[in-house]
């Protein structure tokens, strides 16, 4: 760790960044690479001395980091990246990217502490903290997620994280009441457009696979969960001894963004006594609009709500924003107390140690990016943000509306647009090959990258708006590309 | 994201964490700041309008960043920075910063992908079982481990995440065998030295609390697991009709680096049809040295291994390299498979999807760092930073043998030093708390960061060297320190 090499070589770097970043469009958005490419490109070891050891020797440092990137990066990890900042990136949900949040990530990487505690270094601790209250603030949510009371906020990896410390966390405390051999009997509840991260978290907590209800939402309710449905369904548990304790609710699902009506779901799930996530990994970021802030309503009954900051809140990944309103509900599934961590701080019960708040012992100072993102930006410019994107959104959709041969399959809510090409004489089985074959077409075109979904049976083309890069000539282009594939894979297929 | 004003905020970050470096012994190791001491230097919300608005409309890009810099991080967030890089810090164990590190890390943040599937970008995926493979042949790892076979390597985000993710999968592996519903009998062993991430991840897993046996490790096996003590326990186990399902032995415990034997108990563990993990977060580095490697003899038992990257291996946190032999075991305990994830090369089980070795969906670039720490130094070089800390280890060893009035407390291995301040007239109540008090006075100078521990009830100092930075007169300050610090305390409690 020499000061005067890492600047070098820094500089260096941000300078590939930067001019990556003005090259971008230059690549396929979805790297067009084969299984095992790289492979055939790297040694089978390690080298025993640098390559270039020459150059270090004769002092041109920074000719070491320029060779580097050329032979190594540029040449060989670049075709195999799928280029998730690139304006013409729809597909899956963002991950966004920014000079505050790149910047944020850079000083984090630089301190490299570990926070696993305060005394580790209480500046991550306490930045966290306040963040998240920002956070909570621009999202109105509710005081009882704050820190200052019973609850207050935490950032985890991801959404699968937050939603498996919630999960743990109303286990522990339903077992603590009913007896700990009561596991087989607990039930959680959530709709089958939940996101598969639930199930996952099920399967490491042990919940019985059977008791893991994904109760089927239909395109009547634009796939949101019903509430008598869930109603019907926890009683028929009940009356057969089971114990329901869990449900998750989602504003914005994966697919379809769905959104379900938290606050009669809330209330079922309070009458019965069960803890009530709201996973917002996604849709969160829209609801700091005030337009937009209703999609969270009942959210005052929930136990814990959950946003990722590194999908569509310009803060590099990862950065998964969760608050709970009882954290000694999470403390107590997972804390361990080890001699080695035990310090002044910790023992009176003065400060929060996030490591009881999660999965890990160690953790990054990721509340640098996040607090970053809030102070270069502000508020106004991230909800300028976040609108540009679903006029995008919306723009595309008039672009659908124009072309009879495509219909919007769900009605748009924020950036993304399900829609598919219509089957060909109503043939559903051949209109599923035919957008199968349609988003294959573009992708490889590498010039658009979008994904899919199926609902209802049916294949459906998912085109999320959300890189910081696109502008509407980008959202024209993708679409163009589209008209032009089906038009081919029509002539084909007559 | 603007690509010139990332190059911009990014120069002026790079300089600042260069000069921070430059500059890091200047600051207390440990922080000193108090309980709540940032609340009251931030505001209570996020700002609407960016601080500095003003800057950017004049186009005074790099003004704001350096005030920025200025007002708020330096004069907010480093006082509560506890500075891990400092070469004056020798607590807990080292969490590692590198020129390579680092700028890998700047990489990893402005590439911003995100790495589930293959398909999401292949370099991700390809570039972390390559990088592995290199790792496992540098610790002269078996081929089992390596991806070619049955096997293969993944990087979690640490120890505590690769010991809960093994776990799970040898838990559902049992299972599928004994039925599901014996959860409560499924027994895991372990030394009572081994880390809490292992009782932490029981919790998570649902494993009962008594299930979990830490058996008792004294200084007759300088606190490794015994082999008879481990069979009998077992044996004892089975009587009663428990399943022993999983063992976890250490290479380097935290509390003293002791090194439990490995072919023994892989052998109890092999006849007794359990899966055995290896943890060697923080000593497996020193295993890539030849005359180290021997404390790793028996991993050919294991059905696991890890070890951090992170610690004293010179890859910014967080890099915890975990390998299996039998990746499905993984695969099926923690896999999922939406709709809206399925592509052609997993589905044709062409390719690996890390999102089935890990707990969370979303996974960050993190082989270039790594990557580039083993390009950039080669394996010499990184032997001989190993090498480096346990002469620098030995050398305080050496000091504390000079000084009648301390001892070293159990066999230096690797580079930790366990000692303490002799207690007065045999009295070792007041022993504890004497060097309780001289930890405090040491830390609280803030010249020198040493951490404790608790072995046999004796209260011990614990003064672990593995920072790049530290060189000889770091240590002998550090030592002048606590020489210091001593005679004062002793003259006080005559």
């Amino acid at each position: 760790m020499d000061a005067e090499q890492l600047r070098e070589y820094g500089h260096k770097m941000v300078d590939f960044i930067a001019d990556y970043y003005k090259t971008i469009e230059n690549f396929p958005v979805l790297s067009q690479v084969e299984p095992g490419y790289l492979r055939n490109l790297l040694p089978d070891s390690a080298p025993n001395q640098p390559d270039s050891f020459q150059h270090v020797l004769d002092g041109e440092v920074a000719q070491l980091i320029l060779e580097f990137i050329r032979l190594h990066i540029q040449a060989k990890i670049l075709p195999g990246v799928t280029h998730w900042q690139s304006p013409n990136y729809f597909a899956y949900y963002p991950s966004n990217s920014s000079v505050a949040g790149f910047v944020g990530e850079m000083l984090s990487a630089g301190l490299n502490i570990v926070g696993f505690s305060w005394i580790a270094s209480p500046a991550a601790t306490e930045l966290e903290m306040i963040v998240l209250d920002w956070l909570a603030k621009m999202l109105k949510l509710p005081e009882d997620f704050l820190s200052a009371g019973q609850g207050g906020g935490v950032i985890q990896g991801t959404a699968s994280e937050a939603v498996l410390v919630v999960l743990l966390a109303a286990r522990d405390k339903v077992l603590r009441r009913v007896g700990k051999d009561a596991l087989e009997k607990l039930v959680v509840y959530a709709s089958d457009q939940t996101h598969s991260s639930l199930q996952k978290a099920c399967q490491i907590a042990g919940i019985h696979p059977e008791n893991c209800r994904l109760l089927k939402a239909t395109s009547s309710t634009n796939y949101a969960l019903s509430p008598e449905f869930l109603s019907e369904t926890i009683s028929q548990d009940l009356t057969i001894g089971l114990i329901p304790f869990f449900l998750c609710a989602t504003v914005g699902t994966t697919s379809s963004t769905a959104v379900d009506p938290l606050l009669s779901l809330g209330k079922i799930a309070k009458s019965n006594g069960m803890w009530f996530h709201v996973d917002a990994a996604y849709a969160g970021s829209a609801c700091v609009c005030p337009e937009f802030r209703h999609y969270m309503d009942g959210v005052e009954v929930a136990d814990s709500f959950n946003m990722n900051a590194h999908k569509w809140f310009l803060t590099n990944f990862d950065c998964s924003a969760l608050w709970v309103k009882d954290r000694s509900a999470l403390v107590q599934a997972l804390s361990t107390n080890p001699e080695f961590l035990k310090n002044k701080a910790s023992q009176a019960n003065m400060v929060v140690d996030y490591k009881d708040w999660q999965v890990p012992l160690g953790r990054r100072f990721r509340s640098l990016k996040l607090w970053m993102v809030l102070r270069l930006y502000g508020l106004e410019n991230l909800q300028c943000y976040i609108r540009n994107h679903i006029k995008l959104a919306k723009h595309f959709e008039n672009l659908i509306a124009q072309d009879p041969r495509f219909e919007v399959v769900t009605p748009r809510i924020f950036s993304l647009v399900c829609f598919r090409l219509l089957p060909v004489r109503n043939n559903e089985s051949h209109g599923n090959k035919l957008n199968h074959q349609l988003l294959d077409a573009v992708n490889s075109t590498g010039s658009a990258f979008i994904s899919h979904t199926v609902l209802s049976g049916k294949y459906i083309l998912r085109f999320a708006v959300g890189a910081p890069l696109t502008e509407e000539k980008h959202v024209n282009a993708a679409w163009k590309v589209l008209q032009d594939k089906a038009t081919s894979l029509l002539a084909e297929s007559l």
